[in-house]
């Protein structure tokens, strides 16, 4: 049972990622009037990648995934991360995970995905969910947008996708779990947030069936969220023109990004220190930054 | 006599930075031949800083520095930061640091440097030295250099200034250091070194008064072999002409320094995690990088 649970929500995570290459690839084609339009459509690199063997920390991990990153003429770099990884804890590790008082095992799916956009006028946006199975079982994800120059309508219309998609399971979920968006993307080094937020979850246990199916059920409603809006929003702007001013200060937003990823981002410390695969866990790293 | 003390070593970190700017504002004027010569000398903007109140992790500090910072034509951006500052632990910062079992308190000065250069056959550079007091007394520091495209000798003539300067003190000193600066400047995540080395040394304790003399001594000569040394590799590649290849696989170079500073250099976690002044500290990022 367990196992088939396994093979769903992983199965789940995987197809998403090809669904949303496929609308991304087809945004690609789509572009009218930029300086980027003699540039020709960009198009997925899939890149299946495998770890096997003890990491740095000691810790056993196998599995795999499938890492697929796209630099396109309006998706300056998008990376989509399919990964399906198991393995045993190191003991240090192990303290800070749930389910692991008597076992160091862990199974982890998830998808992630990070885009970093040609036109300063079009938001950069990231996307999570993941399945996590220890003597415990958890969903957890999120969302959230980047705009350089904020537009009022994008940041109602992203907030109200996932609000709609919340409100489906749990009145309860939006306000708690946009809350927490708002408190984990934030740099206190610079006193800003990353973006405008979005919304981000975790620890949504599975003790039952039913609720595991709840849960899973609730992913897959972020999923779909984020697959309805987020294109929109790049439709919108795409074919606007810019300036070198407006290209500048979203080189430099850029850093804001790289600063959080490395300094603050859990995903990101915690996949490289337990020798997760660098190249897909820094995907998510911008194509050009500046200081 | 602890006063003095204080004040002598930060009067000399403040002098070294005045020297090192004076040098490499020189070197701007002396470019010749490269497509950056039709752009005007790069000089310093001198900006100061204080440093007053609680930070987020509620340790009181106090003080300030001198933040120089240009972006020229030779040295695409420099950083020169001359700090003196003062305070209180947090409960928390305090079990990390020497000396705090009956008193918070504590006292720091240094200078810390960081070049990115706009050829890529000129090496990026680091030099920091500090002295800071708690109910202990200690002096710390080092440099390392980051070629994107290794010449032998520039690095040979490199770790013979710093193995000539340590000769002068103790001759443990010098191998001592160098392993510790090869250890310290690694990516575990990349399995690569940030750069090619230099030295990196920290609590040389000042339990006495000669015991003080000797290591600020040492301190001192640790500042000068840098400012021998650094410009001669400047001055030697400065004019030489480069290729957008090779520019390019700079600024992906320059990614990996990002990483290492955010995901692994105690001075910038440290610094942003207490409430220090976050431009002077990432001061040291670079001006553009790509990933």
């Amino acid at each position: 049972m367990q196992g088939t649970q396994k093979d769903n929500a992983a199965e789940w995570f995987k197809a998403l990622q090809i669904r949303i290459c496929k609308v991304f690839e087809e945004i690609e084609q789509e572009l009218q009037h930029t300086e980027f339009s003699n540039q020709s459509a960009g198009n997925f690199t899939v890149t299946p990648w495998d770890r096997a063997g003890k990491s740095q920390d000691d810790m056993a991990l196998h599995g795999g995934g499938i890492m697929s990153v796209m630099r396109g003429r309006v998706f300056e770099k998008v990376g989509v991360n399919f990964s399906n990884v198991y393995g045993q804890f190191s003991p240090k590790f192990s303290k800070k995970i749930p389910g692991t008082d008597t076992s160091p095992e862990f199974w982890a799916s998830g998808i992630s995905l990070v885009a970093h956009m040609q036109s300063p006028l079009v938001p950069a946006v990231h996307m999570n969910t993941r399945h996590i199975v220890t003597e415990k079982a958890w969903f957890g994800g999120g969302a959230d947008l980047t705009p350089i120059f904020e537009d009022p309508e994008d940041t109602a219309q992203f907030h109200q996708a996932f609000e709609y998609a919340c409100n489906q399971f749990d009145k309860e979920f939006y306000p708690r779990f946009k809350k927490w968006c708002d408190d984990y993307f934030y740099l206190p080094h610079r006193q800003e947030h990353r973006g405008v937020g979005g919304i981000f979850y975790d620890y949504l246990d599975c003790p039952t069936p039913d609720l595991w199916q709840f849960h899973f059920d609730f992913t897959k409603a972020i999923g779909e969220a984020f697959l309805a809006v987020y294109p929109k929003i790049v439709r919108k702007h795409m074919n606007k023109a810019w300036n070198a001013q407006q290209r500048e200060q979203q080189l430099i937003k850029r850093g804001r990004y790289v600063e959080f990823n490395l300094l603050y981002d859990r995903g990101t410390t915690f996949g490289l220190k337990t020798g997760g695969n660098t190249d897909a866990i820094l995907m998510s790293m911008p194509p050009q930054v500046k200081w």
